[in-house]
């Protein structure tokens, strides 16, 4: 299957450079699904041209803060946007951007886990 | 109330700087609401530093997109991330960013939207 | 069964005090879905003492503003407000309390309907 | 791309199935996004073993009932499962389950919705 | 009251063939709030004909993972899944359909609880 | 800018008159988003006439019990509620209310939630 090779491998260093060797190790317990964020998520969409890499990251924090209740996965891309280059106050910025849509309850939340993903990489 | 007037003025401003005049016209019927959403998510949030307003939108039509049942506001601002600069494939890719964090119900309504906007504004 | 008959009937009553007479037509073509309307949404819930039937309301018609995404039943519920006694002002102003926790866009939305209700009574 | 156009072919197979002739022609003018719902929803998902496509439609029609504001998709599955057999009345049983879990409002729009497609197939 | 004790005897032999023993401690100190559950989710909806209970467990995994943010009920509902017969694969397969509809982060979620409720069964 | 100063102390004001001293020690470690919260939460909307702060908690309640997934904003405001008076029962009753309208999981949730503010209370 030189093709799926291809994708999930596409997906797979796709991922590394987004969540680094955490990325890796928190997909491969999931089995078929951890293969699809692999293949999908990271092969198919995150590898596409058309935005930045770190313009990807604004929409998924963004998102991820707005819809409530994805607390796991909006750290896991907190990370992700200071791993690829955000700052630690753009970050910051993006959550506050999500009031006027989605209320301050989720970015009140999303700014503690902000914080205490800063706190663990200091 | 100088002060008022500087984040009611600023507001209009920046509103204006992203809707084009259909902002002002959203705005005004909406009362003490639309006033909300020129002092405080136009003078305040979209005033800030920090992010550019490119940014911003993807932000914006990211979190809308995902959260589904906002499709007035979701036009809007795919609308504004054109009016700002960012090109039909642009807008497109954000919507397809949104796919793995909320699945393709509410991208395929965003981008049934979007072609509804390009096609008034061909 | 005369309790049953009982919810049913209560639920009946407390229906026509909120909705009027569209509140039972609307229910009665949807089979058993609009039996478990009466006999528990409004036969058990709304039967309930511990909240005025106005301060049910205020928690309604917040609610069903704040997920979006439920139109048709926010619409009969700012109708409902206003027939047992809110003036249009004060509907308004749960719609104006949901703009911190949920967000402008489906307060915009809210109001849209708000006026549009308002308009066919008048 | 042998195997690209396996996971398409059979997401296309799959669709057929599921949706009629009616889905292809939803999908194609998508694009991109279209391809990624030939590719991964129909032909990495729906075409897994392990669930029955009966009940692969009733956690579908549950799905998309319940997280509301979704209409144009849960349009087409209300179509889906009466297309792959599943009656009128087990689609209204699936909607009805949803109550406990999501309330009213999104299980009325549902039977509403069912019922237009009942009755533009009648 | 007869048929009220019916409904509640009806709910209460309902609920401990879904979850078993724990679910009458769950319900009991959630004073009315618990008796509507048993009375109006397992006495009426779960008590329906029309759909096997293997089904309505279905749709009721797919739906609580799609909305997220409802943890505890999914976990009980996990259990009550495997409780009435899906085997653990079945399960996961509940979870993995919900991906094409809700996205991979609520997927990740409810697989991750299916982990922790298979292994307290171990 | 004596105008801003009078927001920012109109908002605390009122904050404290909700939450106690508590709210003041939430706001202040989050930055600009606490100033908000102060501002724009507290010292506009909470501080409109319209309604009773009573009403406006009930609708606090209401709201973030339905959408879920904002735990921590509901604690808060549970013990807002049973600061400006309302009675244990009557928090309960709001909880029960949205029951019809989001069903039972996320009112299971508040419930439990407001029996930990109950006992920390004790």
């Amino acid at each position: 299957m030189p093709n799926e090779e291809t994708r999930f491998e596409r997906g797979l260093a796709r991922l590394a450079e987004v969540d680094g060797k955490a990325g890796e190790e928190v997909v491969e317990p999931l089995g078929d699904l951890g293969r699809y964020i692999v293949e999908f998520a990271f092969g198919d969409i995150y590898s596409r041209e058309g935005l930045s890499l770190r313009e990807r990251e604004i929409a998924t924090v963004a998102m991820l803060t707005a819809m409530g209740g994805r607390e796991p996965q909006l750290r896991v891309h907190l990370g992700a946007a200071l791993n690829i280059g955000l700052t630690a106050e753009e970050v910051e910025e993006v959550i506050i951007q999500t009031i006027p849509y989605a209320g301050f309850p989720t970015a009140i939340n999303a700014l503690t886990l902000l914080k205490a993903v800063l706190a663990e990489r200091a």
